[in-house]
């Protein structure tokens, strides 16, 4: 296993057990609920916003266990964010992470308050007295989660999303979507990762910040490519889902060459991004190639 | 008019014109989204946990100003819980303050949308940076209502009710489940009232607390009373629904004479928790009194 291989199972485990360790307990009332919580959350995902949470943070000199909390609110609202979209009213999708989507193991009035009580949670989790030395510091990190997950963030984009299935849209109109779908969350992950730092150097801030809106972009595109190209048992959620859907993509927008093309454009842009850091850019610039180059 | 009626439409007009302004614009895309949650918050309701915050702010010598932002924050969160319980997978209900629901006029997904939005803007709301000179306060504000509306509060109590359909529950029980569902976030209005203030005096928090978990139970059983005593013209919603869907009520547990003395002793004991403060606690208790005497 490669040092980048055994890093990322590393922050994988302890994201699984920061994760754990704040979700109440099943046995707490309301059982069902917090079941189906620890069910929709646990057990299973690439962990990609945890991931970039932690290498900015490493880049940044963020103590690992206040990132631990910044990455797992990140992941809450992600959580969050694929239950809701796996209802029969969203996306109707069966499959999540290789298992029956919330609304299918439980039912579909649980899922909706699971969906609820996890985005509560992240700033539950993201607003505890004891998270931050800076009060001014961890405000505004709430306020970025906050933002980058509304309705100018990432429940806009799910709203734009919804409102284009069947339509031609352009590279452009296509590219607002997904700033705001995913990209608003994977750059707040890694801008959260970077203000768990004691000293916050702005440089080093707005060098993540471009990163991580071309990576963000990358991540969307490879998606959009997997979803024709790998099948339902590799990435553990309904594969060809989007274009049985009728919903415009990366690929059927620009057609398959070109949007690998774009892929690599994207990441190499977000390297570039890192360009003055040198060595100290070495895990965000892995797990840029890791995004771009999964297969699931 | 009594100065009572006219202080509470002050801070109903007030409020909706906070969150007319907090609302991002009908006009800024995704418009349809935008427009929805405009809908579900705007035009309607009695206010009643920002009459709550303002009471609780004045007697504490809060800036209005403020618990303006503290009491919107409070009604966004209420607002999302109206839009998803009206959901056909939750009540299922076709109206609301008079008017179709927000997935019976827009549809469902744009309300499972608009919910999860208006959540997320409450806590964009509370963490804006010049809320409050104390962050730390502010911290801990945020802190409050996200445990107010999570699966151990709100959502959590919204779980228990689902969970309680068809069920005999002892009046401890239904205690139990009504002190999530409507209590906690009405105990949180209130605090949050009193913590917009520069000089936070830990007996009138405590005194409020107490006064606010009465008060948000007696609030809950003048609900089940009116659910079946009034008609669906005056409650602005569906009135006898609770008794159709066999959910167990302080009515059906009590029956009607007795779940009005319950009432009657809440209000005497919220009442009673604030005698220290003497004439400073008086738009307390009119609110007291307005809450357990409406008739709609």
């Amino acid at each position: 296993m490669s040092d980048f291989q055994s890093w990322v199972q590393g922050i994988q485990t302890r994201t699984e057990s920061t994760l754990g360790l704040l979700l109440p307990d099943s046995a707490t009332t309301p059982e069902r609920l917090h079941t189906a919580m620890r069910y929709a959350v646990l057990g299973g995902g690439k962990r990609v916003r945890s991931l970039l949470a932690h290498a900015a943070g490493e880049m940044c000199g963020s103590l690992a266990h206040r990132v631990d909390l910044a990455a797992a609110s990140v992941e809450l609202i992600h959580a969050y964010s694929l239950v809701h979209d796996d209802l029969p009213s969203m996306d109707d999708d069966d499959l999540r992470r290789g298992k029956p989507s919330c609304h299918r193991q439980f039912d579909e009035a649980t899922a909706l308050l699971v969906g609820d009580a996890l985005q509560t949670l992240a700033f539950e989790v993201l607003s505890q007295p004891d998270f931050c030395d800076d009060a001014r510091r961890q405000l505004e990190m709430i306020h970025l989660l906050a933002q980058a997950s509304g309705s100018r963030g990432m429940a806009g984009g799910q709203a734009i999303d919804l409102a284009s299935v069947g339509l031609n849209l352009s590279p452009a109109e296509l590219e607002y979507m997904h700033i705001r779908k995913t990209g608003a969350l994977i750059r707040a992950a890694a801008l959260l990762g970077a203000q768990c730092a004691a000293n916050l150097d702005q440089a080093r801030l707005q060098a993540i910040d471009h990163f991580a809106k071309r990576i963000g972009l990358a991540f969307q595109v490879v998606d959009d490519i997997l979803d024709l190209e790998a099948n339902t048992a590799t990435l553990g959620k309904t594969a060809g889902k989007d274009a049985e859907q009728n919903k415009p993509t990366y690929v059927t927008i620009l057609g398959q060459e070109r949007a690998h093309t774009l892929a690599a454009e994207l990441h190499a842009e977000a390297v570039a991004a890192l360009a003055p850091f040198g060595d100290e850019a070495r895990r965000l610039i892995q797990l840029a190639d890791f995004i771009t180059r999964r297969d699931y």
